[in-house]
């Protein structure tokens, strides 16, 4: 029998504000087991970019990532951010390890392809590779993931930080009994956006396929849906989306279930 | 016989200019055997600073690190210029991993003491570890070192990258035959500053209080040598001097001798 691992994916707003990283760490810290942290840090990119005079620019929740502006999310994803997030992780004896898909060649990419809109140098993960992260994992070190990836050229890729989650996921689910959980500001997927305790508990894909074509399910929620199926399709055992402060209570939040 | 491996550390100019970047990869992929390379990034950290409006301050070439301008070093250190270089190893078959002191707390510091100086959130180095990095050395990977470290109690310290790397190097001794390597912009420590042919082949701890002393020897120059003769003291086999461009070449530059 497979031994337990945990992903946890955290969006931006959590770990950019120190109160809440605070208690995202803490929690992190107390989750039993082999464990791994995906982040975003799209917020703290933004606020960079500004003071560099530097636009952003969104299409469909993404960012277009220029030249400059991926030097701004290098710095923000795979430094600030990451870094912060080890040293604070080691303070609670969780022997952390900040990585980028470029390191250890953990998860490559390819430039996306311009179609309708040029979104720059940003990544479609082409291949991720968990024996050398199962090896880490297995001597205690907890990967944490920055959502930047390369393309085997020389190029740092910026990635959305969903897609990471469920591609280490995947890749580790050789490995290990893997349970991939989404943490953001609501508790779930919601039946009704303004209604807190509208929490679908139970997902299929032709039932999310379904509240996708009347409009229950939007915008980035869609995209984040879709990595959860593919993610369960591909061998992790469950994936879950929740509240970030209900981190490591897989018995909260909306589960993904197989058709 | 223990296996060799060698330390390679650069200095900001040659990793922050891209063309000189591009030739050290280059050079640096072609170096056989168990690697690693330490790198600075202190231009880049000085004009991120200035674009953000943060005035850097350095006194005896160390910079005074507020809480402002440790973000700075860490988004230039620990992503800019550290992802970079593991992206454009990566590339050139080199499987590398980006690190700070912080990453599987590989080195730990502590903040300095303010005695004349108050230099900020500046770490002076208590433990490198070389265990788990060599471990990862002997599987192929080839760590990149970020001039930054933490203190275990959550923060990130700015850490100089000479010191990082005699660290590592002496932290890699008890594993592996370590050659550690300065390069810099200068062919090796001169005896006139402005004859590049003046070249001191062989230096030991006597000579260099000596050149001290007579005032041939100053400024940063100082420090770097006494990363170089700690090192050669507590087990490296080799410390050299050297020109970036002759990286590799261990026959070239200035070799740090014991008594």
């Amino acid at each position: 029998m497979k031994e337990k691992l945990t992903v946890i994916k955290v969006g931006g707003k959590i770990v950019e504000e120190e109160a809440t990283l605070q208690k995202l760490l803490d929690d992190f810290a107390t989750i039993e087991g082999y464990k791994v942290l995906v982040h975003g840090g799209g917020r703290s990119a933004t606020r960079l970019a500004a003071q560099l005079g530097i636009e952003s620019r969104m299409v469909n929740g993404r960012r277009i990532t220029d030249a400059e502006t991926l030097k701004v999310v290098t710095m923000v994803y795979g430094g600030l951010v990451n870094k912060n997030i080890v040293a604070g992780l080691q303070a609670r004896g969780v022997n952390a390890l900040g990585l980028t898909g470029a390191d250890m060649n953990v998860i490559r990419s390819v430039k996306r392809p311009v179609k309708e809109v040029d979104y720059g140098f940003v990544g479609d993960v082409k291949q991720a590779d968990g024996s050398l992260l199962g090896d880490l994992i297995r001597k205690g070190i907890v990967p944490v993931m920055a959502p930047l990836t390369h393309d085997g050229e020389g190029h740092l890729l910026n990635t959305n930080a969903d897609t990471i989650a469920g591609e280490t996921a995947k890749a580790l689910a050789a490995l290990f009994d893997v349970t991939l959980v989404f943490c953001f500001e609501k508790r779930g997927v919601l039946r009704d956006e303004n209604d807190d305790d509208s929490v679908i508990p139970c997902i299929n894909e032709a039932e999310f396929q379904q509240l996708v074509a009347d409009g229950t399910i939007q915008g980035g929620m869609i995209p984040k849906l879709e990595n959860a199926f593919q993610a369960i399709n591909a061998g992790v055992s469950q994936v879950v989306i929740t509240l970030a402060s209900a981190i490591g209570q897989t018995d909260e939040g909306s589960r993904i279930v197989k058709a």
